[in-house]
């Protein structure tokens, strides 16, 4: 019940914004009490902050596993970071939606806890940034922060427009994305 | 005092949102009535859609100045839509959050108005990027939806990050992305 209450507050969250649900609107989806609601979370905005925590904590834990990978180039990793995003807005995209809309929300004390997380993201994008440039990879003559803000707009991005099922697949996408960002759309 | 209106509530409906800001709460910060808030607008929701237009409106002009000037290569021209995009973030950067967070509060009928000129803006790009292909200055092999979905994601997702003031220019910024899509960042 946990994993559904979630699932259609998503949902209503993303079509109406979180502001204009109520806790009623979530319980009448799902034709149970509030009192259900209430067994698991303690408010609106405790269920949002778990919709917060589960989609940053998957997508940190994901791209560790890729960053594990001694063997793998910088530029592989780079392509698996921007294929997790663009894959997690294909699986979780009104979940996303919800995470780039619904941030301001969220009191100070809950933006401790999620803030460090994006900053997290970002911080290891960098350093693979950093260490492309070390092991000759990358141009040293770019900045790598504007570098990593470059390549997660590209990618966070695709929450906008990416149309699961549509023209061209998130493999697709990502592929052309990476080679945009390797090889530049220049003509040489 | 109708700028100022528009002014103050682009400053409640970033830090709170929308739902959150009351008209009385618009008035309380100028010290007004709600008579004189009417006078100039006929609900919050007029008010949220007069931000919006004048956003994407100023946007749209000055993307078509970019584009009238027949003797600029299209990478120019990319590098003043990117900077175009960037520089307004950091002129109007509380309003073009608001935009892009609050464009679902919108009714159907208000979207109606909205999203062609969102599109408009985004096929003037498309436009530009072909144009650029047909002249020999981009590659051939790539998709050019795409190709711009990448250059509005770096350029757009400035407003997440970008700091007026900071360490970085919006011109070096730009520079730097435009140098990214251009010739890519690996090492050739």
């Amino acid at each position: 019940m946990k994993g559904k209450i979630i699932e259609s507050s998503i949902r209503l969250f993303e079509r109406r914004g979180f502001a204009e649900t109520s806790i009623q609107d979530i319980v009448e989806t799902l034709g149970v009490t509030k009192g259900t609601f209430y067994y698991y979370f303690s408010s609106k905005e405790e269920l949002l902050m778990d919709i917060h925590l589960s989609y940053i904590d998957g997508l940190i834990a994901r791209q560790e596993e890729i960053l594990r990978d001694a063997s793998a180039p910088a530029s592989a990793k780079i392509r698996g970071i921007i294929s997790l995003l663009i894959h997690d807005i294909q699986c979780q995209g009104l979940s996303a939606k919800v995470f780039f809309r619904e941030m301001k929300i969220l009191s100070e004390e809950k933006l401790r806890q999620i803030v460090p997380k994006r900053d997290l993201f970002r911080f290891n994008t960098e350093q693979l940034v950093k260490e492309g440039i070390k092991n000759g990879e990358f141009r040293p003559d770019l900045d790598p922060a504007i570098v990593t803000f470059g390549i997660l707009g590209m990618a966070n991005w695709s929450y906008q427009w990416f149309q699961p099922g549509g023209r061209l697949t998130e493999d697709a996408v990502s592929d052309m994305f990476v080679d945009m960002l390797l090889t530049g759309i220049a003509v040489k």
